[in-house]
């Protein structure tokens, strides 16, 4: 396939919004625009972004080139390069490396998160790439060597090779251990453990009330994960809550 | 001097606890044992650790010699290494170089946070130096000079040369002011923001009272800050909170 064709390629958009700062994992409390595709092959009980999953909303996604999103990106970072933040849904079922290599071209750097369900070769075009594959309480099942399969793709394809990281959502002890076994089964990965915000938005509200949180509830949550997982010496561990639930509850564009 | 005599040298103590996460700055999430040195050369109009600062305390403090300390973060880490967290007071004041060389040799890194008013040759064997000048609200004056230093000691000295972060605290404009001209005086560091905390601990008080903590002010304050940042486009800086302040208060040990 040729470059040019590949320009052609739609790309089904959710929402471009930012600059923020990244809000979890690796690149936490960095300076992001986030670009968030449409669709997902997986729906997580607790899904805090519905409105980029179900496709009852796909009304309200849009079909995109990626000069027209790069240039969105521009607009809204002022020109001044920096990571873009490429989520979902799951941004691995998007074709996403022609943004890439037109992004990196101007300066720009991209993370994608992703569960891991899909290994694409772009991932090694990537900065970094996040994968988070979703324990018990999510009601999904975790195809592993797809996962390995991510892993590979994004240090044997094209590109400089990004960091990879595991992150991993941890709603209770059952996803606890589920992680221990995920940072057994990937020695060389680096994970950040995330504790689970219970009180995710209504997918068909907005406003105020869709943005409300329980903020102590999440606290103690994350209280508990760092206990947990300095208990048992898990040191090379990372515990981070997602800082923009805390900043701004389920607020939408920040 | 030798070796051995260096053992012998005593670091006056505040106190070690933990392991809990790293609260701020490039280790943030970190598993890490804090050992917190007593005796500091600044007096910041808002200092969160005066218990370890002002000698009216220095009866809490304890002078300890390298072997104990590594002894006690040894037992409080289970055996299992970690990074240790050098903080005060102000650290650089206490000779750490046996330290550092003692934990390292047992498995244990080491970052230390300095408001960078003293250079120290040994700084070239830490993993991270952090390195916080104070800003306009402290009620300090800061040494550029020395702050450089501080960068060429790390840089030059005998071990493996650390990552060097600096870390500014920032409450109002004219400390935003002030970080900005640090991140153009130093421009090959990464420079990390922190909203401050305006309700620090009283110094004499312990207990419940003194770990409450003006939680919508400190939001108020990290949202405002990362306004002003991506509102600059300073994309290259990076914004957190004290995620300890946020989960734990002021309440102390953890």
């Amino acid at each position: 396939m040729s470059h040019d064709t590949q320009h052609q390629e739609l790309i089904r958009i959710s929402e471009i919004f930012g600059p923020t700062i990244q809000g979890e994992g690796a690149l936490i409390g960095r300076p992001t625009v986030f670009v968030r595709t449409g669709g997902c092959d997986y729906r997580c009980s607790w899904c805090d972004t519905l409105y980029a999953v179900d496709s009852m909303h796909r009304a309200d996604w849009t079909q995109m080139t990626p000069e027209q999103i790069l240039q969105e990106v521009q607009h809204l970072s002022g020109g001044i390069p920096l990571t873009v933040s490429l989520s979902g849904g799951n941004p691995a079922i998007q074709p996403m490396q022609s943004l890439i290599e037109l992004g990196n071209a101007a300066g720009y750097q991209f993370c994608l998160e992703t569960q891991g369900s899909i290994a694409k070769d772009w991932f090694s075009k990537l900065n970094v790439l996040t994968l988070s594959p979703k324990p018990p309480s999510s009601g999904m099942e975790t195809d592993w060597n797809t996962l390995k399969e991510c892993v590979e793709a994004a240090r044997s394809g094209p590109g400089q090779s990004p960091l990879i990281i595991l992150k991993i959502v941890v709603f209770d002890e059952a996803d606890y251990q589920y992680a221990q076994m995920a940072g057994r089964l990937f020695m060389d990965l680096p994970v950040y453990l995330q504790p689970g915000n219970h009180t995710p938005p209504p997918a068909s509200e907005t406003g105020k009330a869709a943005a409300e949180i329980d903020m102590q509830g999440i606290l103690e949550r994350m209280r508990w994960l760092v206990d947990r997982t300095v208990r048992d010496g898990w040191h090379s561990a990372t515990v981070l809550p997602q800082l923009h639930t805390l900043l701004w509850g389920n607020l939408r564009g920040v």
